[in-house]
């Protein structure tokens, strides 16, 4: 979607369609009082004081009207550079302007942009006339409080988008539309997937019934697939000591990013932004010899990160989250195998789950900064070529980014393209020279000698949660079979009739472990159809008159119209199939 | 196990003996100065100041020879009362004496205990003479800081402990030494089940591969029998906001065993103590009729509390733990069924897991205390009488302790009596009518008012670490089949000759899922086999020449001597049947 704000042309038509906005609202409620009225990335705001009135959507739909009127008019917009003196007196009556011209630096040129009788205090740029606005489309009105202070007073702010014709803006409401239908918050309320409460606390979103049930399944999925890679699993506690975080340097580079520390006693404790640390100290619990390696350490572990609330979505963006991560302790010789299995496995789950729009970045380092990264010529050498090899070999698509690994060795980064909203790294395999140095970890060569291991940072979910928000959005809530919260729902055209042979088939499948559902409330069957199908339940099974003498059932597949008849036993070994598969 | 400060005559033994080793130390150090020698649960103890000397195991033995000498001596113990000026003069050369002194309050009668050549300050009182004090035993020795502060000096603490006679101070210590044998904290290290250490923090154990296998064998074991039972689980974070913990109650009763409260923008949060809040919020995220009831959330949850570093015990008693947790919603009629289900799952997990050795505690409320309890007579009498039935019908013998409920409902716990320690409540279940009410909790009830459910609160595993420390004491290690980390541990007799046929077996056995280890390093024969004894492995397996020629398999069961042969296909029948019985 695009990025109003860092678009030069759409900047400033949003940042004029603002203009036109208030001066629409001026006209509307003469004792408006104007705050501001930035570009973002969604288009544009203005924060408005209309005393204690609310504004309702048909009040956007007038205001809206008075714009289109503005703008056919067409009026010319010119720039107008005054004084502190002459700014403070032109906008006396409006104390927001006062403000805003009061915490000016001494330096800053003051101007104006005025369109026929409205005069708004601005640094511009603007277009040259009201009617170049013409394509916008107010989106919403909520609340905010000046200065974003809740102890101030509530102002009124109108959202809007602006685009040079009617074409680009259509297109962009329909996308925005499209987002509306697959934000994960939506689809995770309407499938009881999450909650949020703001009692429970901001950014810690509560997987309901349903969602942990998706949640089961993948932590499962994954941790099956790594038990077959040669991982081990361990379960380490959501916190530790400040002291271990400084072990690892998180304390000194990641603080701003963590939850306060805890004090008790003479310790002081923190929850965990990631979980390498704990992992650290497990394989340093034993002495190792170069026979035991590669040692996999996996852990579907819970971490806990600062995020700013504003910045909170959903379980997308959570202050506590799960990550699918793992720590792979290995010799110098062994980074090609065990980075060449991390990618195949990456490459059969997305297989598996169906993800095909993504790409490969291969972060190097920029071998002239002789000051970010860690200084091992050799090794860097070694291991860069080693992952290009591997990659190559594997007949992968990649792009290079010099200069874009982290301080501590060379990393792949898996980017997903989502259906709506920014690329972003699903799945990463980091190289790191320089964590098992700050906890002395060794093993014991073939020579004799005491030698570090290097470690692989791997996740291919990265976090469960961010994950599902993800896969909700891609597939609109209409998940596999081996991932809905319910895969058959069963209706009985007449309960007096036909409940108990339902009931049978219920028993019969929820024997195999089978996630299904009687519903055998007093309701109409088109009723039960419709929540059926609204609820994304993938097979919806119809027992009629005909079913129970013939021993069979009827079913109707999510998103399709036809009506298919089975016998009980060949429906049963259809979905067994169909789960066994993660069709 | 006996605890010698209850007892009034081994406290009394006890602190002579503290005085008699004292006495020894003496005239083994003459330099030696004395801080305490109290009376504790496991004995009696002295802290003393030998300069920069550490005390080793062979000074124990010198000691404890000294002390036998004293003791055959037989000097009669007289007690003296002082003024505070002769105390003054009399312990003049020893500081922590004078300390003492000059710490006892103005009024306080200072006495002095005297045996032969030696006088000590002490409040008594005491046997009559150093010969009652004959049959002791030290324990150990180690580093006590002077009044526990680590900016101290370090003294030297040594533990001993003291019976009337022989045969007692014998069975005590081949208690002892039974009770170090099932230490979950040794079982738990030898096994590599958990580590803990300081620098991630006291009192946040760690699982470690092997300890993870037990932990998901448990929690998938108790997850399906909930399942079955019509539970839904869910997943909630492990800390949520002050406010909730305030509506909920536990910030005002139970903030002492918390974690302190961590700042976040204008927002406090805080490590949860238990779920029960998170809970509530996901029933009140929807409205429910009568029909939906009972509703029943079950969730491994992890949660946190504080305690003082001296209480932690490994996995026993932790700072971070996961609770085998549900919440059941019922109406007031439904309290009997559901509390019957309750009993009954704890009943079967008991006998699944070969739990014999418990009793079921009924605390009911005092109806005559009409302040601590929840007043509504109707709703306990109804609760206590259902409860009473339920536990009569299933036959159960149970005790009833008045005064005993808490504020908010009457409870069951199941006490277990381990193989060393003592008895603890290893399974609840308690009635709430209090939480539902502050959460605004509502169902609409038949006649179509709004009524508030009853919760049941209910663990069956309690806290999963803890029954992992209880059941690891209980079988010493040896864990049955299915939840043994490894369950076969091949060793092919001859590396050479024998390795193919091995790997063949271990491959056809790990395809069923069986957890299988192949020894195949360059060690002997006996030496592989003492330890996969020593690793508590059920079946070691071994592959010789016959067994290659005839495709069969030998193998000697852990705790058995004899070794028996069967063909692969009988082998992994006998494996999975016992895992699925849980044998």
């Amino acid at each position: 979607m695009v990025d109003i704000k860092n678009d030069e042309r759409l900047s400033v038509l949003n940042h004029s369609c603002a203009h036109l906005l208030a001066q629409a609202v001026k006209h509307l409620y003469p004792n408006a009082k104007f705050w501001v009225g930035p570009v973002i990335s969604e288009g544009f705001y203005y924060d408005i004081d209309l005393g204690n009135y609310t504004l309702t959507d048909e009040d956007l739909e007038k205001i809206s009207k008075e714009m289109k009127k503005l703008a056919k008019d067409g009026k010319r917009i010119y720039r107008e550079e005054i004084s502190r003196e002459e700014a403070l007196e032109k906008f006396k009556d409006d104390p927001y302007k006062i403000d805003i011209i009061n915490e000016l630096p001494e330096d800053e040129v003051i101007s104006c942009y005025t369109q026929g009788d409205f005069t708004d205090l601005c640094r511009g740029p603007h277009v040259a006339s009201v009617k170049e606005c013409k394509n916008f489309k107010l989106l919403k009105v909520a609340g905010a409080y000046y200065k974003g202070n809740s102890k101030n007073k509530m102002l009124q702010r109108i959202y809007g988008i602006c685009f040079d014709n009617k074409e680009d803006l259509e297109k962009h409401l329909a996308l925005l539309e499209e987002a509306k239908e697959r934000d994960h918050r939506k689809i995770g309320k309407d499938l009881e997937v999450f909650m949020t409460s703001d009692l429970v606390g901001k950014g810690l979103p509560m997987y309901l019934p349903n969602g942990y049930i998706i949640w089961e399944e993948l932590e499962n999925y994954i941790k099956n697939k790594e038990k077959k890679l040669g991982y081990h699993h361990v379960l380490t506690p959501p916190l530790g000591s400040v002291e271990l975080y400084k072990t690892s340097g998180h304390w000194d580079h990641y603080k701003d990013d963590m939850f306060p520390a805890m004090k008790i006693d003479d310790e002081e404790f923190v929850l965990r932004p990631m979980n390498c640390p704990h992992h650290m100290m497990i394989y340093s619990n034993k002495l190792h010899s170069y026979r035991d390696l590669p040692i996999r350490i996996g852990e579907i572990a819970r971490d806990c990160r600062y995020e700013a609330s504003g910045a909170l979505k959903g379980i997308e963006r959570a202050r506590s989250f799960c990550q699918n991560d793992a720590h792979l302790f290995v010799t110098p010789e062994q980074i090609k195998d065990e980075f060449g299995l991390v990618v195949n496995l990456i490459l059969e789950v997305y297989r598996e789950l169906n993800i095909t729009d993504y790409r490969f970045e291969l972060s190097l380092r920029d071998p002239n900064d002789k000051v970010k990264y860690f200084q091992d010529d050799e090794m860097w050498e070694h291991a860069e070529n080693t992952l290009r090899k591997v990659l190559t070999d594997l007949g992968i698509d990649y792009v290079e980014k010099i200069g874009e690994a982290a301080f501590y060795g060379p990393k792949l980064d898996v980017q997903v393209k989502p259906a709506v909203g920014n690329e972003y790294t699903l799945s990463t395999c980091q190289l790191d020279f320089c964590l098992p140095m700050k906890f002395n970890l060794t093993y014991v060569d073939r020579d004799g000698k005491k030698k570090t291991p290097v470690v692989l940072h791997r996740a291919v979910f990265g976090s469960l949660d961010r994950f599902i928000a993800y896969y909700l959005e891609e597939t609109k809530g209409v998940l596999p079979l081996w991932l809905a919260p319910t895969q058959v729902n069963i209706i009985p055209v007449n309960n007096e009739y036909h409940l108990k042979y339902a009931e049978k088939v219920m028993k019969k499948l929820a024997s195999k472990n089978i996630r299904v559902n009687l519903d055998d409330r007093d309701e109409k069957l088109s009723y039960k159809m419709r929540e059926s199908l609204s609820h994304k339940i993938p097979y919806t099974v119809i027992i009629g008159e005909k079913e129970m003498e013939d021993k069979t059932i009827s079913y109707r597949l999510m998103g399709h119209k036809e009506t298919e008849t089975l016998s009980l036993k060949e429906f049963e070994k259809k979905l067994l199939k169909q789960i066994e598969e993660r069709r």
